[in-house]
């Protein structure tokens, strides 16, 4: 059966974002480095278009979370920008080819019209709940998985909701000291996960947990 | 050469302990959960006196750990109580045959006499800072190892003073949503850790790091 499964990067002390995150600088103050890990791997860097790159213990986990990805959900500031889209409405962060050639939907309680992209990714803009994207990606991924690709306060939508299946957190040894925490916000008595593997790579660890349904 | 050795279990979250500590509940709520993996273990059971337990991915990461230790350092909160120590003053949490069989060293605000416990373990109370009560333990420990016990806080001054050689986390997939957090009140800029081994086992998953000195 399809699965919503979310992978996402966070500092030793929690952050999947540092401090003052803003339009120059989305990952917050420091958030960079969680991603580092990734920049230099082959694996990550041929699906973004870029060449060379080395493989080691990451390489094998980055292609399995890629694999049979139909359809992808994010929330509005992972897109980029926040509040009404306006008369020339921003197309995020990702430039005109992103790297997610598939069906993208987007959490946001501002509607507008689809935007199709470069490469095979289609922007959606789904107001009407974190449910309705989910449901929208499972039809458009024709049975494949569907990635939730953060931030963190989407997968705490997701994960109190009981709609998570897998959560892949890739944790990195640096401290932010302040920004977006992911295990934040969540109902403890119904938020359930069982770590299912445990890699570890230069410059990251990566943990697997499956959420056990109740 | 003998390194401190901390090794401490805290929640997916962050926490070491639980919100609400108290002499009735020394770790918090919720904060038992993070220790239920140790428990059935025969490789804990036996040092506490336990008969029986199982064997599994944990029991040589708990063996390692307990291995070539020749005392102890931990904090105040850990050993039980707070303020000073009264006419007659308690021996805190761990019985009258505590679990360490090693020399103890305490590091606290109020000044008492050394106290000798049965099965080895002695608690001598360190009032001049952190230093020195590393340096008296490693003397103690004549060339084997020193374990820094915890909790949360004794860890932090370890790490921002950068004495603190390794940190052993186990990382229990339970949310307490508030308590002592291990990761807090740190300097980022100054605390740089590798990690070196990801064991995951059921209930728990061992997380191994090496503080790398600037």
């Amino acid at each position: 059966m399809a699965r919503l499964r979310a992978n996402i990067a966070i500092s030793l002390d929690g952050y999947a974002a540092g401090p003052d995150q803003s339009e120059e600088n989305p990952l917050g103050k420091g958030g960079m480095q969680l991603h580092e890990w990734a920049f230099e791997l082959a694996a990550w860097r041929n699906p973004h278009g870029l060449e060379g790159g080395v493989v080691n213990a990451s390489s094998a986990v980055v292609e399995e979370t890629l694999a049979n990805i139909g359809a992808v959900v994010m929330g509005r500031n992972m897109f980029g920008g926040q509040g009404p889209w306006g008369d020339q409405p921003w197309n995020g962060w990702w430039g005109d080819d992103p790297p997610f050639h598939a069906p993208v939907f987007i959490v946001t309680h501002h509607p507008r019209e689809p935007v199709v992209m470069q490469g095979g990714t289609t922007f959606t803009f789904v107001t009407d709940g974190i449910e309705s994207a989910l449901a929208q990606a499972m039809h458009a991924a024709g049975g494949k998985d569907v990635s939730l690709a953060g931030g963190a306060s989407v997968i705490q939508q997701y994960l109190n909701a009981g709609l998570l299946d897998e959560l892949q957190i890739n944790l990195v040894p640096v401290l932010l000291g302040g920004g977006a925490r992911l295990f934040d916000n969540l109902d403890g008595a119904n938020v359930k996960l069982e770590c299912t593997r445990a890699v570890e790579a230069p410059g990251v660890t990566h943990l697997r947990y499956r959420a056990v349904k109740s």
